[in-house]
């Protein structure tokens, strides 16, 4: 048996690497063996994840010396600490440079073990095996590794980039719903950003992909995968374009972080980021009125959120944006629409403008 | 004034760098204004160093936005949890991405401070002040960043390139006499490597370097960062050659990992180190015997430990080497010699030999 062909490739010279997408890959020997670099392989997954897929992958890796370990699941743990966990085992079962760390879950995970991956000895390869839409379609694609701070999401971290990502379709049947629709808003994210077509497209499909039908969920993967690798082979260390893909995400790492991480998903949240960043546009007069029904509603068929929590206020809001990683000298750079499909940076817009848009959004306590 | 001109420039294409090399240049705010990005910058320090260049440095860097951190000194506190101080203080301050980290102090300073900019929001830019010998000439050049695991020496770290190295020969007439001679045994590496010439004018110059001469200082500085610059910029990753700068560290970082890290101090440690490499090399057939006095010979004089600790055995440090770095598969390079001056890497050769050579020359607890 040969291993599956890669549906793509993600150009970045001597860090180039494949992306396979497929339904019932996740076991493929063949492909790991073409991407592990010796040895040693420690399998790192959560305790939701590893009942599942950890006994087929396990025995597809039979060749090798691997170890597992299974982090508590959850944006609460994606720290520092989960971080040292993984130093701990490594250093304890003596893996050298020349290892191979998998990281087997949802975007929490990949993040957490690329990290260890990038700073393990300088660095050691390691593998994306994505179980999550999201994960699938965003996280485990680009190099982005890190954890959380107290203070802040992701802002610890390093640009690391797999050698190899593999997702599997059937991964997503044993997804929670809602984990599953928090990640078609990344899904649509990629319809918003530049590609006006696959927007269409989802409008016409969403029902298939809700029901989970492989071949329409092996094409929205890969559709969103091939725009990712674009954007982030023009710009891998997110010096312009790339920060197209934070569509949302400056108003959604602001929710997440008002709620407690984990409390609101970060699909839910950017979901609803991405309403705020639609209606901020519209009261800027890039997008038209118009186009913010549309909007919405992709989203409420979704089954996501439009508004943000009702216990924040917009203040509150405002607040935690300011410490957004894309802050520069005081100004924040945000993701705006002028139509869909057509997303650009703005770092010069009328600040009272968006204290009023956040405002109006946000009801806040009214005790 | 303008700024004084760099005594040499490490080539890494868009990574490239200058290191300044002279005295009383540590308070130039020229050529700070060459490097620093933004207007927020963080001196990290430790408690021996900062009373005595602070106050200057900080006067000099008036027209920024300024703060200070000191830690705790030594390689004790070479840990995550010390570089998680970092980021506290970075996130209080809400520094962002276009921040510039100051690390100014010994190799462990640069160490952790290099990496807290390496992985604070994914990378910011940071400048090496070294304030010892031993940083001047070797931990402050070539952008290896990273902390110890209790497990291990350097174990967590990253690459991360300075945007520039600052060092004033000044600094060194505060150096305790120890770490002046701790350094020195890096700099009589670089003779033993592959410059056979500098370790002739090592030999002649001894008295000069310990005698604090300026200009000897800045001459025998300039010459070890030459030929750093040129081994580093063949192999920035370590694939190949520039493992040969770790001559004598596989067998030091056992010793100072047995002692308990700070105990020896790095530059004893691989003094010791150095000429058990050259007995082993001798006992391979690949260095002359002849060879031993002379090398044994310019460590004694300098003041540093020609042998290893009297408590530790063989199979201890055989033991430790294990976990080294540079093991790949089970099997651990070594930097020996063929001469001095004449280093060579070598994964090929008899354990038993070296086993004998540990056993005899590491008397151990005889209890």
């Amino acid at each position: 048996m040969t291993a599956p062909n890669p549906a793509l490739t993600l150009d970045l010279g001597d860090r180039s690497y494949p992306l396979y997408i497929d339904s019932n890959i996740i076991a493929s020997t063949d492909i790991y063996r073409q991407h592990i670099s010796g040895r040693n392989v420690l399998i790192v997954s959560d305790e939701n994840t590893a009942p599942h897929y950890l006994p087929a992958l396990t025995e597809a890796l039979s060749g090798y010396r691997c170890t597992h370990l299974s982090l508590p699941a959850g944006e609460a743990h994606k720290t520092l600490a989960t971080v040292s966990s993984i130093y701990d085992q490594l250093m304890t079962d003596r893996f050298d440079r020349n290892s191979t760390l998998i990281a087997l879950g949802g975007g929490v995970v990949g993040d957490i073990c690329g990290f260890a991956a990038a700073t393990y000895q300088r660095g050691v390869r390691f593998i994306q095996v994505p179980t999550t839409l999201l994960a699938q379609v965003d996280s485990s694609v680009g190099g982005k590794t890190g954890v959380n701070h107290p203070m802040g999401k992701n802002m610890i971290g390093a640009f690391h980039q797999p050698a190899c990502v593999i997702a599997d379709m059937q991964t997503l049947t044993t997804l929670p719903e809602r984990e599953l629709k928090a990640g078609l808003a990344e899904v649509i994210k990629y319809g918003l950003i530049d590609d006006p077509e696959f927007f269409s497209w989802l409008e016409t499909n969403l029902d298939n992909l809700l029901a989970l039908e492989p071949a329409s969920l092996t094409q929205a993967v890969t559709r969103c995968c091939e725009n990712k690798a674009r954007i982030v082979a023009s710009d891998e260390r997110e010096k312009g374009q790339r920060a197209l893909l934070n569509l949302g995400h400056t108003f959604g790492h602001a929710i997440e972080n008002a709620c407690g991480y984990g409390v609101w998903l970060h699909g839910e949240a950017i979901a609803a980021g991405m309403c705020l960043a639609a209606q901020f546009s519209v009261a800027l007069g890039h997008l038209p009125q118009s186009s913010l029904p549309t909007i919405e509603s992709i989203f409420s068929k979704t089954g996501l959120p439009v508004t943000p929590p009702a216990e924040m206020t917009g203040k509150q809001c405002l607040d935690l944006m300011s410490r957004d990683k894309k802050v520069r000298d005081n100004v924040l750079t945000l993701v705006l629409m002028q139509g869909i499909g057509e997303a650009f940076l703005s770092n010069d817009y009328d600040q009272n403008i968006l204290a009023k848009t956040l405002d109006s959004a946000f009801s806040g306590s009214t005790t």
